[in-house]
């Protein structure tokens, strides 16, 4: 008040202008009219994001699954018989394809070895130093390098509108807190995902929470609009995906009363980044592709609406 | 800027003079001081209230078992084999006893049969409904009028001064959700509780989420630090409650380091509210009651400590 502010520099510098920006920038505007037919109270503007292929990429495979290997190599000397048995030995091999042949059965048991046992200030910590130290074993950078600027500045865009910004991510919860306050503005609070059940203890005195080889939440598919049912309690007016994994929540969202907004990224980049759809087992992309026209969802193109993908590297 | 501020009325106006009302003010003084020893930046600012007999009365029983009967009644026309079936015999002869007597079993009965087997938006509407109309059977105030004053300003307080302030209740998350807002303050996304299992399905082209007959969290003893690490990921740094459901709540909380602060609403007022604690089987305090000395708990003695304990009646 009292002094005028310069003009504020382009929010979304990283898009390129065309019907993709103009779409994310007229909806914004318009719910945040006061008066007008659109308006939406503040309170009321949630906006909920998919994590993987959503923020970061997701090539060659979902990087909690690289993170899961490297935990199989650190624990490995306690586990002799990880030699002989898979998915493990796969994953002491290097052997990708084996690991991924398993399925979704060698995945949990993955998670369950490498992720419960301990409590949950040490799977933090874990986590962090992972995060710190591991490099993505194409592109060289730090994991958390490797998220899309673009998102970065919708993010930021949506919240100096008084957008609340969540994560929403079959990803598990407590592998992406230790970092989203710090490299996507999202608090821990505001981050829901699967989850292993956790159990409270008393040690000499002192409470810990102990992590259990057990499925308690599955935050994937129709599991996403259960997720933001029990953690927000309230229907996102806004939500952005990039697989079919993100159908549910999609639909969650813009099926609601009054002005929604349903965003997929859609990746069509195998220079900058990578191109899949239909066919990819990781980020599979195909009904939600098929109907979003229908249902006025938004698809970006990431080759064309992106002027850069990943920010630029931080000299340290 | 620019303009001095009024000096501001007492924030704390309904708490009397004395150690309880000193207590949190010097609290919250230290940990806001920028610079100084226990300055806690305003992202770690979480202060965590259980709800029935924290910040609304509990007798004579949890006002959540007062509409499971109200339901009872309103659904016993499609239930004929209630009239012989106990709990649901009991609620409609009005027999709060034999209820009672049932145990958690006969609890757990009542809550499946109703609040179950209707969308999340159905049962909203059912609880907003209740609340507006619905009046406690001796104080003749419906139930959001049964809120304590003092603890209304300590929300506040607390906000003003930069914390986060959630609910963490035994209480079911849904019945909270409807009314926390407007009474207390708190979004539904800052309410933890218990809840049971939803189910995501498509009617006609149009998702909902259909409320099943079974458990999915009991947020009480020690579920709630399990709650609160689940929800938002970050230790509290104040907790407040008033029974034994919520010494490990208020254990969690100021095992951890740095300053803490625990607070227990102690009920020693039979003439303005009720007088009870070790023997009472609704809001039973006695553990906790026993160790808050040892542990640096504040136990505020409503008697003493509170000016007022409801809200002006609102004429309206």
């Amino acid at each position: 008040m009292g002094c005028r502010s310069p003009r504020a520099a382009d929010p979304l510098a990283s898009w390129n202008e065309g019907p993709a920006k103009q779409a994310v920038v007229r909806f914004v505007s318009r719910v945040t009219q006061a008066g007008g037919p659109d308006y939406v109270a503040p309170a009321e503007r949630i906006a909920t994001f998919d994590n993987d292929g959503t923020l970061w990429s997701e090539k060659p495979v979902y990087f909690q699954l690289l993170f899961a290997i490297d935990r199989v190599k650190a624990l490995a000397p306690k586990h002799p018989e990880w030699q002989e048995q898979q998915p493990f030995k796969a994953c002491l091999e290097g052997d990708m394809k084996t690991v991924l042949s398993g399925g979704e059965q060698a995945l949990l048991e993955l998670v369950m070895a490498t992720h419960a046992g301990i409590t949950t200030e040490q799977f933090e910590r874990v986590v962090t130093e992972w995060l710190a130290t591991a490099k993505h074993p194409r592109l060289k950078r730090r994991y958390v390098e490797l998220v899309y600027q673009p998102m970065l500045e919708l993010l930021d865009y949506l919240r100096q509108n008084g957008f609340k910004t969540y994560i929403v991510s079959g990803g598990g919860i407590e592998f992406m807190r230790p970092f989203t306050e710090r490299v996507y503005g999202i608090p821990p609070e505001q981050v829901i995902g699967s989850s292993i059940k956790v159990k409270h203890e008393v040690r000499n005195g002192t409470p810990v929470l102990v992590r259990l080889p057990e499925i308690d939440f599955i935050d994937d598919k129709a599991g996403k609009p259960v997720g933001i049912h029990k953690f927000i309690g309230r229907r996102p007016v806004f939500a952005a995906g990039n697989s079919d994994g993100d159908f549910q929540m999609l639909e969650w969202t813009t099926t609601g009363e009054g002005p929604r907004f349903g965003l997929i990224v859609h990746h069509t980049d195998s220079r900058r980044e990578w191109a899949y759809d239909k066919e990819s087992p990781v980020g599979k992309l195909d009904r939600a592709l098929d109907e979003a026209p229908g249902r006025g969802w938004l698809v970006v193109d990431m080759k064309r609406d992106w002027k850069t993908i990943y920010p630029a590297a931080k000299r340290r």
